[in-house]
């Protein structure tokens, strides 16, 4: 194994830099944080609370609508789609490993899982609930709800804080191990081709695992500007400067276009690509990649082994069962 | 065991008859038609079809958005939200025991689960695809779906026929046996509680189980009336004649105001109620139900009774595995 290469500076990224980065498996579990401890009834609520269309204003729209558990994550679409059609202005990352991000979303302001949970429900263009209070409204309205939280929280526990902290725990056990890299880093050097050992140097000689680091390849928590350096042809394509990511929150001018380094697990299954969808396919995301990030202007065959790689990140998602959703018994869902 | 009440006419229904419906539990399976034979391959198929959204142009409206199997097989909402958060004019029917319906939709215009899978997908307010053959292209740029319907059909099988096929014998899986109300019929008379026994009788003395007659309370593909009398405040209030059900699609005026006889079954968990979803409460449903349909005025404790009974049709609704989405690879999903 190789030594991890240590956080650089943004504008050390865009020179040519040869470190080695050290190839790590995934893990099989998340750790847990101290006050909110996993159970397997806790995750269950979760889960029902993570698929319920019930968390939004219209009864249509869960967590499970825009980071979709059947599939990759999320929704394939450029920009998710919340209550009444309405769409905003960014990607939908995937919750499969969500768990090893040190933030969330894509401009990092939520530090735990358990505060993310809680955004998307109250935001009028995606789960559209007025407050947390309605929130709790309903689901103290559904019988099936009392007792769950009952069990594992305590008597008349239905609150925002233990909702989010069941979503979390149940996001916790979101987690795609055994990737054909995860097998090849294991010992097993037939589990990836020769194009993709390739496309795995190649990652690492251009610098991409520089930001793209660590086990989830998501850089431990760390934020990278993006783009790095201009391209008026692809900027007028992709319109990657309209966001101005962490700065949107901030307000600050030197956080203007940082964004949270996102993971490349299941890249391969998670199109389109970067902070607003503008790319629809691997193969351009990694040249846009090479091109605004590393000023490389990567050749079909380099392109070709990077996806070939990236394809190997692939892993495996978890046989789960379908929760069965307390019902709203004899009356309107809203 | 009673003898089943023969079909009456729509005249004589409002009339006092008092013979006693025959009293039938659900049967655990639902017979397949001959030319779609269930296999389980062709139901994991089916599950899979049935929860991708990706059969939506939006790629976010599947089968299980509005028919619902976590929840009560549809989504508690007066009209549904299709793409684009359109709504349309009915609401949502639950798909559990839709096997042993005789014909589908509030109108009955597909006389089977097969085509009744066909229509959502294209409707514009719906799922929105503009053609079943952009369906089957979207298929077939799925990997994981070519290999699904190889082993269900045999090689480049991707097609209308087939994919209906498999959402059908899925669909015939999703049967809730083993209600209190079938259990007391199989011979557990503690299962239902005094007042659900006396509900239960004054469904039969009323007449309710003239039009939802047999095993699942639906009529076995009777269409009838509704509303059949004439009540100006509860017209006013709910808006029952806006939709003219069978004659929308023959256009004939015999058939104004008939609609398919839905079943109770799980009733008690599937509102709103009638086809217009404009009833909230099930108190309130058969109260209108016993004033439009029967000119009767039911006491409270009446009232009160036969809810208690129609609770008791809330079945056991199976343990499913969550179906794990062949990924679009690579590409965005439209």
């Amino acid at each position: 194994m190789f030594k991890l290469r240590s956080l650089v500076t943004a504008l050390a990224l865009v020179g040519s830099i040869s470190v080695a980065s050290a190839w790590e498996a995934l893990p099989t579990q998340a750790l847990e944080p101290s006050d909110n401890p996993s159970t397997a009834e806790k995750i269950e609520l979760g889960k029902m609370l993570y698929h319920d269309p019930r968390l939004s204003s219209t009864g249509t729209v869960s967590c499970a609508s825009c980071h979709n558990t059947t599939l990759g994550g999320e929704d394939n679409r450029p920009n998710s789609m919340g209550v009444n059609g309405q769409t905003g202005g960014r990607s939908a990352p995937t919750v499969w490993n969500a768990a090893f991000n040190k933030v969330q979303f894509w401009d990092g302001r939520a530090a735990t899982l358990e505060a993310q949970a809680a955004g998307p429900v109250t935001n009028p263009i995606e789960m559209g609930m007025k407050s947390w209070d309605d929130v709790v409204v309903r689901l103290k309205g559904i019988a099936g709800y009392q007792a769950a939280f009952e069990t594992v929280y305590g008597k008349d526990s239905i609150s925002k804080d233990n909702a989010t902290k069941a979503i979390a725990a149940y996001e916790r056990t979101l987690i795609t191990p055994n990737s054909p890299y995860d097998k090849y880093v294991g010992g097993d050097k037939s589990a990836l081709s020769a194009q993709q050992v390739r496309g795995m140097e190649k990652v690492a000689e251009l610098g991409c695992t520089s930001c793209h680091s660590g086990a989830a390849f998501n850089g431990a928590g760390t934020f990278q500007k993006f783009p790095m350096t201009a391209d008026s042809y692809l900027e007028a394509k992709y319109h990657f400067t309209k966001d101005k990511g962490v700065a949107e929150v901030s307000k600050k001018a030197e956080d203007e276009h940082f964004f949270k380094v996102p993971t490349l697990r299941n890249i391969a299954v998670t199109a389109p690509y970067f902070h607003n969808g503008s790319v629809a396919t691997l193969d351009e995301a990694v040249k846009v990649m090479a091109k605004v990030q590393l000023n490389k202007d990567l050749s079909k065959d380099e392109t070709a082994d990077i996806v070939a790689f990236l394809n190997g990140l692939t892993g495996e998602f978890p046989k789960q069962h379908m929760p069965k959703l307390p019902e709203t018994a004899g009356k309107t869902v809203n």
